[in-house]
Order: C-alpha cells, then sequence, then structure tokens
C-alpha cells in the first residue's frame, strides 16, 4: 500500500517534472551581479528570485519566512533573504521533521557555452536528455526537485509523512555569507529537526547513485621568505645574496614527494587506521580506472587499483602547492631575485585529523627545515584563509537508511556509499546548528554535469527520477519498514 | 710636455662640461615614446635626438654617417639611426685607431622622481654637485664626455693623437635592436681600429674609479611539468594525481642551494682555478661588506669577506629562480591543482663555461632528476629566450694601460680592475665585430647612480673628471710611455 501511494506521488511527479524544467529561466544570477556591480538590478533580480521561491512555497501551502542577512560587509548590497518555509504550517508532533537545505544562487556562467545560459535547453533524445542551463545541476535543479516533490504529494492526495523545514539560501556560491551566523543565531528554527538532508553534489561517476557520508576537510598556509633589502639583479648578486626563491622551493620539496605522500612528520600518523571492513566497501563501489582518467582528462593517476584512487580521494589527507606570489608569473625573460615570495598550500584533512595539530605540525616542520638551510632570509608559515574541519557521518543511520531504501525504490540498486575530497562549507554550517543529528547528502546530478564550468547540465532523467528520491526519502524516513 | 698639453685639454674640458651639461634636455626618450606608440612626435624627436648628435659631430669636424636600422620588427616604426662619426675624416695611417661605443637612447622615466626626468637639474654644493635626469649616467652624460673631450683638444689646439671612430646607437635599452647585425655587416668600418672603449657601466663603489675588463654570461631555461589533463580541484582530486606544481617545486630544489651553490653535477668542474695572484687582485679593491649590504638594502648577503663577495659577483657561476608560470600567482586562497606549470631560471656563466655544455648538463640533469620521480607527468627542460656567453679581456694589454694612466692622471689613483656580474649585450656584439681586439669598459659615473630608477644622476665632478678620463685614454693610448 505504502509502494501504491508512492507510485501515486512518483505519477504525478512525472507530469511535474516535465512541466517545471522551463521554471529555471527566471532564476537570475545573484553572483554575476554581485560581480557586476550592477545595484539596480541586483536588487529587482535578486528580489525577483527570492520572491519565485517564497512564492512557490507560499502556494503549496507551507509557512515562508524571509530571513534578512544585512548587508554585504564594507557594502551597501542587501544580501539575498535566507528563505525557511515550513510544511505543514502547523507542526505535527506526532511526525518526524526533516530539514532540507539548498541554495537558489549560481556561479557566473563564464565563457564557451553552446547555448545562452539563462535559458533552459533542452537537447537529445530520452533517456539521454539534457537539461542545459546555469544552476542546472547546481542547485536550482536539486531544489525544485524538492518543490515537485511537495507539489505531487499534494495532488496525489497523498499525505506527506514527515514535518518538512526548507532552508534556502541565496550565497552559497559566495562562500554562504552569513549563513553559518543565520544558523547559529536561529538555532530554534531547528529545535524539532530529526535529520537534514542536502541535495548539491553528484554520483561518483555518471552509471550510479550515491549517498555521501563524508567530507574532507582544509588547513591553508601560507609560506614566506624573504630578506628586508629589494629587488635585485641577478647578474649583480647573483652568487652573493641569500635568494627567497631558492629557500622557498627547497622548503616547498619538502612538503610531499611525486607520488603525493605528505612528508610531514606526524601527520600521517594522525589518519585513522583502515578497517577490512572498509576495504571491502570500497571494493564494491562502481568506479573504474578508465572513468577516472576520462574526468582528469590524462593518464596521470597515481593509483591503477580504482579503490586505491577512491580511498586517496575519501580517506587520506593530501598536499597541493598552489602558487607563488611575489615573484615573476609572466612567459617572458625577466633577471630579478624577488626579495619576497609566498607559496600557498593546502592539506586537505580527513579523521581523526586535528586541525590545530596539523597546523601545528606543519608550521613548526617548516621552521625546522628552514632552520637546518642557514639562510640569512627570514621564514614566516602561518595558517591563512578559511579552514575547514572534515566531516563524517553514520551511513548506517535512519537517515541514510531512508536515503537506501528511496535510491532502491527510485533507481532498483543499492547506492553507492561515498565522500567526497573538497569541503562543502554549509554542511559543517548545518551540523554545528544541529548538533549530533544526522546530516545526508543525497545528490542528484552526475558526475559529468559540469556544475562550475560552461554547458552546466542535468539529465533530465536525474531531474524526474531525482524528485521522485526526495520524495520517496521523505517517505521511508517516516516508513523504515514499508 | 704630454703633460702640458693634457693640462690645456682639461681646462678647456673644464669650462665644457659645465657649459654642456644643458645639453642633456634636449635628447628626447625613443624608448618611452615607442611604447607611447606616439607615431608623428616619434618620427620628429628621434630625428631630432640623432640629428643633435650628427650636429655636434658634424661642427666638431667628424664625417658623419647615419645608418639606417630600417624598421622595428613587425611595425613600422622607423629604428634610430646609428651614427659612425670619423674624426680626423681622413684616416692618418701613422695614428692608431679607437673605436668609441656609446648610446643616446636612455630607459623611460618611471614614477617617484622629485624633479623633472626631462630636464636636467642640477642640486648639492661643490664637490657634491649632482646632474638629475633621465640618461644622466646611462648613457648620455658619457656620450657627451666623448664630444667634450673632442672638442676641448681642438679648442685647446692640441692634435688629438688617435684616429677616432665613434658609434652612437639608439636601441640600447631596447636590447640593441639591429645592432649586432649592423656590426656584422659593416665590419670593414672597424678594419683598422686598434682597440675599442665603451663608457657605459659603473664604478664598484662611490669611491674609486675602476676600469672592467669581464662580464659573466647568461644561459636562461624554462623547466615545464605538465600532464595532458585539464585543471583540478585539490579537494576532489588532491592525493590521486600527480600534480605538475609538486614534481617542479623538487626538481627546482635540486639546482642550487640555500648558499648559492649549484648543485647540477659538471657545471662547477667548467670554472676556471683561482690563481692566487687573482685573489691578491680582488684584495686591492676598495670594497666592504657595509657597502654592499647598503647596496642590497638587508644583510642577506652570504659571504662576510668582501673578496669573496666580490669573487662570487665577478667569477663564479650562480643560478636563479626567477619565478613560475602557469600556477596561481595571486595572494587570494585558491584550491586548483594546475595542468602545467613552468619555471624559470637562469645560470650565470664565468670563463670557461661553454654555453652549450652548461645547456647540455643542466637538460640532462633535470630530465634524470624527472625520470627518478617516477611521475607520469612530462617534463620540458629547454632554453630559453636570448642567452649571451661570458667575456673577458686582458686587462694587462695596451687599451688597458692607457686607461690606467688616464685614471692615475685625472684621478691620482690607480683603478679598481672589476668585472660586471650581469651582461652587457653590445660588448659581446662588438668583439665579435672586432675579432681579437682589446674592449675596454670606461665608466663614469658611481655605483649610486641609480640608472634604470627614478632621480638617476651623475655627480657633476664626474662628468667633468670622466670627460677628461676620456680625453686622456686616447693620449696614453697613442704615447704609452708619455
Amino acid at each position: 500500500m505504502a509502494s501504491d501511494k508512492l507510485e501515486l506521488v512518483f505519477k504525478k511527479i512525472d507530469e511535474l517534472a516535465t512541466a517545471t524544467a522551463p521554471n529555471f529561466n527566471i532564476i537570475h544570477d545573484l553572483y554575476l551581479l554581485l560581480i557586476l556591480g550592477d545595484l539596480a538590478s541586483l536588487y529587482s533580480d535578486t528580489h525577483q528570485m527570492t520572491d519565485f521561491l517564497a512564492d512557490q512555497l507560499t502556494k503549496l501551502n507551507a509557512s515562508v519566512d524571509r530571513h534578512s542577512l544585512g548587508k554585504e560587509p564594507e557594502t551597501e548590497l542587501q544580501l539575498p533573504d535566507v528563505i525557511v518555509a515550513k510544511y505543514p504550517k502547523v507542526y505535527e508532533s506526532k511526525k518526524k521533521t526533516i530539514l532540507i537545505y539548498g541554495h537558489y544562487d549560481v556561479q557566473p556562467p563564464g565563457e564557451g557555452w553552446d547555448t545562452d545560459p539563462w535559458t533552459i535547453t533542452e537537447k537529445g533524445e530520452d533517456p539521454d536528455k539534457k537539461l542545459y542551463g546555469r544552476g542546472a545541476t547546481d542547485d536550482k535543479g536539486p531544489v525544485l526537485g524538492w518543490l515537485n516533490a511537495l507539489q505531487a504529494y499534494q495532488e496525489a492526495k497523498v499525505d506527506i509523512p514527515v514535518n518538512l523545514i526548507f532552508c534556502f539560501e541565496g550565497m552559497e556560491e559566495s562562500g554562504s555569507t552569513g549563513f553559518a551566523e543565520f544558523s547559529i543565531a536561529n538555532r530554534a528554527l531547528f529545535e524539532h529537526v530529526d535529520a537534514a538532508c542536502i541535495s548539491d553534489n553528484y554520483w561518483l561517476t555518471t552509471k550510479k547513485p550515491c549517498l555521501t557520508y563524508g567530507l574532507r576537510g582544509i588547513n591553508y598556509f601560507n609560506l614566506t621568505v624573504e630578506h628586508a633589502g629589494v629587488q635585485l639583479h641577478s647578474g649583480m648578486f647573483g652568487g652573493c645574496v641569500y635568494e627567497p626563491m631558492t629557500d622557498l622551493v627547497i622548503l616547498l620539496s619538502k612538503l610531499v614527494d611525486s607520488q603525493g605522500r605528505i612528508l610531514i612528520p606526524g601527520i600521517n600518523e594522525l589518519v585513522d587506521d583502515v578497517s577490512k571492513e572498509e576495504v571491502e566497501e570500497y571494493a564494491t563501489i562502481e568506479f573504474s580506472t578508465q572513468d577516472f582518467q576520462q574526468t582528469i582528462g590524462s593518464d596521470a593517476n597515481i593509483y591503477n587499483d580504482p579503490k586505491e584512487t577512491l580511498m586517496h580521494r575519501f580517506r587520506y589527507p593530501s598536499l597541493t602547492i598552489h602558487g607563488i606570489a611575489g615573484a615573476d608569473s609572466s612567459p617572458d625573460q625577466t633577471t630579478a631575485i624577488y626579495p619576497k615570495v609566498t607559496a600557498k598550500f593546502s592539506i586537505r584533512t580527513v579523521p581523526s585529523m586535528d586541525q590545530e595539530t596539523v597546523s601545528d605540525l606543519t608550521i613548526n616542520y617548516l621552521y625546522q627545515e628552514f632552520e637546518k638551510l642557514g639562510s640569512k632570509n627570514t621564514c614566516t608559515a602561518k595558517q591563512f584563509g578559511e579552514t575547514a574541519p572534515y566531516w563524517l557521518a553514520s551511513p548506517d543511520d535512519s537517515n541514510y537508511k531512508a536515503g537506501k531504501a528511496a535510491t532502491q525504490k527510485v533507481y532498483h540498486t543499492e547506492p553507492d556509499l561515498t565522500r567526497e575530497g573538497g569541503s562543502i562549507g554549509v554542511t559543517l554550517d548545518l551540523q554545528k546548528a544541529l548538533g549530533e543529528k544526522s546530516i545526508m547528502l543525497l545528490p542528484v546530478g552526475m558526475s559529468d554535469d559540469g556544475a562550475h564550468g560552461p554547458n552546466e547540465k542535468l539529465n533530465k532523467r536525474n531531474y524526474i527520477e531525482g524528485s521522485k528520491l526526495q520524495g520517496a526519502y521523505w517517505w521511508y524516513f517516516a516508513n523504515p519498514q514499508s
């Protein structure tokens, strides 16, 4: 019988998801407008976009609150509101409560599009039909998916078996300005929440749905070598002075080897041991070296065993050197010795690497290695920019069980259980606000959606089946045994 | 008697050098105009500048030829002529012949001037009076010095004891475009030349005149590490792929140590041994570590013994890493793994380092070290840009003896015998055209003249005594025993 009701909802979604695709179009690009600084259109377009969602949710009988985040720091730009919508309007204490997070802003379009990024364009034939447009997969499509599910339940006259709180922000692509403060200040909103779900990442491949239960953290560093002097000519002074760039590359070469092994003593010891069960789990994930090489566009994969590649993406730390400021980055022939050069590098962290310990080990090691050089330059190593801890959920809890059941129902397969190598800051913000409560990442789109590039797309099948997945997730969270 | 005649010349120079200083002003800045692309004023100002010199030399009874260099490659800009002036007009076979090189173009003015860079401004009191203005020391002042000497001989009615060929170009600050080709095509011009002299460098300090008999060469390299793929996110792919930047910094760290010692096997073995006499010679040069620290603006000198500093500037090779292209050189927090990064570095070469051997040793070493990494990236090491061999004259030949006698006469001291750490391309061009004939660098200005910076100056004393030095050099070249 449960199954019958869901089938009614799914049938509605088939109708709705086809009809609502064009609604993408009117959701404008806040981030782009911020960059362009077009204040007049910013105000009208932001409001148009926020209004659209608030309006849709109001029509679907949710109670809609708009939470002002004030102004963008150091500007007169009004930040877009966080929309908080509750359904049903009156909390039903006999039902469990799910918090849904999504974002309605998108990346700037950039160059290289084959179609207008602001008009959703369908191309291809079923079952491979694709919806092209900025935000199709990140995150307009998944946000509309939740609205499709809500509408479908109502039109199919099937009672939604959970209380829902939708929380949609408009600054995610700009670092979720104000969201962390909002979620702490409004902790009371989340009081009755039993679990949360975010549809804002992607399948590991193009073949199989997944649930994502972990993210790596990031510690970001600046390493500067300098002397008090001026820029010098390498002909006049080369060989007579301690050159900052020489010291800097020597220090950088001591951080990580070609195979990606971190050389900072003590760092690898912080990483949790791998259990036999865990290795077996990775082996079940559908992922091939060929897939991976296609994604990176080369054969520069370190590991030939796809399981090893996954483990180094999911559960081992990594260190990347991003660049050097203060030297000459032009392609021209120049002959200067630069007096102050700064490298940027980051360490991706995993359980149970404590952020402060990682920072201390790294900085102390660099100072020790610099001391060994016997240079008369000075060296400064410090944390820089935003850092974030790793995040790890329990993929066996009731939230993930609902996700697995929904995936089984919609896609007729067990979802892969994955982690992401990158950080998604808002997950950590929400986890802070929710304490011990479970958060699940439930991706709608696929690995080849090209979220931040040109020709971003969402497969139409993913849009429709994704809406069903989201609706089914609600069902199975309330009815785990059905 | 010789001395009496020179005293007459010197007296005239005292009058002339004081009078001609304002002539600086009308020599305009070709290079700047090229950059600004102001064609109309370019043609008129270039011609005004070239005309000025040709006119002066004609008035001084020289035969003046203007050699067209054609057009700046890929533009319609007419390059400024090389002025070749012979004095006396009819070659006197009983006299030896000296070739004088100079340049009449200057650097763009840049920012930070306290006075108008295009108006020679006298400041300070004798004997520390200074002439401020672009080109004051590089190289208008020294060029006018030669003209002062010529005029002084004539007005003092003293026969100039050598044939003179003046060769003044207008593209030196732009890499002497066309000059190498000119000097090869017009080799016949130099047929009767016995020795050459260039006043276009500086004393080693502010205290003591010098003759410069050597220059380091330069081999310039590009080192690229890349894979065929795209820019990747360090969160998604860090630890799973061979990162070009990691490999690059490891390779760079194997080129040179913090103390400036080149680590490429075989390179240091190419350097000539130091003789006891040579070391003793360096010890006679007036140069202190304090002077050096003042120049570099810091205490980042490697050697505390000033003799060692000089030797590493004059007669040992050095290696400088100038920068990396293709990575992120911004100060911002970014998280990319870049697919192709290219470092630039150069080796300053000294006798008897063969340029090709240096190149082969360096490139092969880098490939060997890259091979050891076991990386799946690809590596390309190659020579890049303009390279130049080292240059070394014999500071005991008759040319340098004349320079020493002239210095003794004018400054009442033995000149320091110095080399420069950098390259001066035109010296090599001239040496090619002159074969085995001696070239001497006879600086007029001092180490603190600030040739390419704001507030470029020439001490008035150096301008006047320098003109005498140039005139006396002619005298002693013809009359070594006087």
